[in-house]
């Protein structure tokens, strides 16, 4: 068995850092890197993305809203033709960036308030799509398990991958715990590698209410924001490959995949 | 005979316009688009683009300093590692805008400050070559003729192609009249013909002492910020075609390049 | 008889131009000049403001989402700490412009989509409100005519001016008709200019469907950003004093109101 | 015997973070406030000169070239025309957040390269010498002691300050040991303090030769950018105190300065 770890990373900017990425680099699978828009200056981002090649972790876009003074977490009503445009841009300058560091682009996956709009609004959703279908109609769109996103992406020919959040609560119909009620955000690193380590094996993980709700996840999301939550996430690898689960890209080359 | 005629376009930003794009590319077989660091924003980029691929002129990215307020017109003494990467990170996003407009990328032309700040400053210069060499090493660098610049792009093995400016008075020693002084700009569209007809087909141009002074160029960069602009480019472009001269790109496919 | 006429200004950025300011200054009692969120480098605000002063014009605060690529036109779902702070930071910025430029912000008019979205939605209306009384309680607040922000900023103890728009079709029940409707824009210099002449004597404009319509409004919104636009501003002036209705600011000293 | 301390805050931006401003608030008693331009978002900048005013610490504008992404430290040949109205539109912008947080900007500190730069360039000095009386000839501009750019001021009729840098070392002609060199930063909190009691008793330091260099200055910049940073200020601060040396601002109301 196997399942691909995800973090969000390069998302230093100029002065300001944030997060480790170095050692969450030694944590997850793949990459989100910043592509300038939320966070992630050009120097910054050729670092991170050399670092994770350096370690055979696949890089995907992590694509935003041109917003950097709102961390691209603003819902924004753009114009299609701006959205598709700005997601092209962000994908083609961490292709260059990723050529400059010996490595490719696999996959994109949206940030922030675009990840959360696009999952549910179709107009949005269609212009992410043809965008990244304009670029290169092979790279993999992650997307929120259970989403309409998902079915909108597969029809228009591309190859999703769906994701579920390590330290997320869920609902019984598979939707997320909204961060206003309690139990949205789980904070036990042990709980919180029990309950992933459920969702590989059964695919379920148990919701709020108790029951078992069945997510369909090829990928889990891990933060790496706090010394506690790269704690959290280095907990969640290290239980996983105690049960003999691998942890390997969704994309890429086998070489890059083979990370276990 | 034959020559290259080049010019600065996709400089609108968000609501602002610059220049007459579809004109000027109707004039051009070459087209330096703006990469959005100094001007350019996505969906005007990936307009401009598509109607240079639509005419079948060449691409190349316009790099530029940081600097939307300054338009790049500012020097500014950046860190090499922050240059290489900006250099870097704008030819990838140009690459995307390309690749989705059915295009590619064919050449690199620094814009304003930059371009003349590394016709002669070796550090920045050294910078900049190694970042286009990072993204693609067939990609062709546009420098000042006769600068020094030439010779360190070439050392490290990028193609490079010299250009001379339509509408710019030259010293004996080949280098242009600062435009603080007269005889720095050109008005007379008829007299700018007549001069690069003779520097195409003599491969000198008259300094502003009356002296012929040699240009090795293989590219001629006209504006379009005005309307007398375009119409100097347009007067140019006949002129040369009357004399039997092809307007053709120095990059590119055969088919890209048959622009006559 | 008196009314105020004002016109959205400054909003050149850079080496991007935008409308013909000296024009609309020699039409206008008031100018909404732009803060630098949407539009308006600091140079280009001083030399706006400047030419307002010397010419008596009443000058005020057209605050904005923080979104230049945007210039101001998207929606955006701003935390209440960031819309408030960013408007007290521009009216801020604007009054140091102004101080430097030997004159005072008299009022402050929220610009394209926050002016939209404020005129109807009470969360983010309060915060400008709050805002505008933070900095100066004795500032001015213009707001679309009819619209519950009157109300809001009225009870908060801010003196608001309603206004009216020259070259906007409006509906029966006072409102503009929607852009995307025949009608919604006007462009007949003369008939907006005997449109307006009706709206200051009457106070009531002929709505779509031939009706009267009741419109209590203190000033008239102007546009500069064409020629033609320009124009229509002219004539709206020329006819307006021509019918003995003098050109008066809303706002400020005896001294700067005393345009006509 | 008093002497002011003051540090660089507000330096926030967006979702980054950057230093201990409520640490750094108990220790100092002039915050040099970041207005927009090299960091500080307009929420993070109302909310830091809020709890300087709570403090009563004097607050200042710390205006710097425009460059959010190279954080104000990258020299930049700016027009004097833009130069001028930048530093302008700061201070507006930081007087409407000091008026809605119910204090008032008392001086002006230039930031990173803008400081350096000006300390010796008499061009880029009054340009900003002029924005500081176009907007407010009261207020206090904070200088380099020993540096020309004192002269300038004072020649101009602006009230200056100088301040010596407490972790920096210094050569026999009072300048800054260059970063570069052995001895540039200094790292003992017990002995940075000694040495700036000696600065206040004796109005000199001990040079990187031995000798006693004589340093005029009425405040001393701590930085809070670091725990180890934040301790050294508390370091010195109590060192001070212990000695009978006043904490005192430079600026500002009898009320303000009352901090000891």
């Amino acid at each position: 068995m196997h399942i691909d770890l995800n973090s969000d990373l390069g998302e230093s900017y100029g002065a300001w850092r944030m997060g480790d990425d170095a050692a969450m680099l030694d944590v997850v699978s793949s990459a989100n890197v910043a592509c300038g828009f939320h966070a992630g200056d050009p120097a910054g981002i050729l670092a991170t993305v050399r670092a994770a090649a350096e370690r055979g972790v696949v890089v995907g876009a992590h694509v935003a809203y041109p917003d950097l003074a709102g961390f691209g977490r603003r819902d924004m009503d753009i114009a299609s033709a701006d959205l598709r445009a700005a997601v092209i841009y962000q994908i083609g300058a961490l292709q260059g960036i990723a050529a400059a560091a010996g490595t490719r682009v696999r996959y994109v996956k949206p940030h922030g308030a675009l990840y959360n709009f696009i999952a549910h609004d179709e107009r949005q959703a269609q212009d992410v799509i043809a965008a990244v279908r304009a670029v290169d109609p092979s790279l993999v769109l992650v997307v929120l398990a259970g989403s309409p996103l998902t079915d909108w992406a597969r029809a228009a020919g591309l190859a999703t991958v769906a994701e579920a959040f390590a330290d997320r609560g869920y609902q019984p119909d598979g939707s997320l715990v909204p961060r206003s009620q309690p139990g949205a955000v789980l904070h036990d690193p042990d709980a919180v590698a029990e309950r992933m380590l459920q969702l590989v094996r059964t695919r379920t993980v148990q919701a709020a209410d108790g029951s078992a709700v069945r997510i369909q996840a090829d990928s889990i999301c891990v933060h790496g924001d706090s010394p506690g939550a790269v704690a959290m996430a280095q907990r969640l690898r290290e239980r996983l490959q105690a049960a003999d689960i691998s942890i390997r890209a969704f994309a890429g080359s086998a070489a890059e995949s083979a990370k276990a």
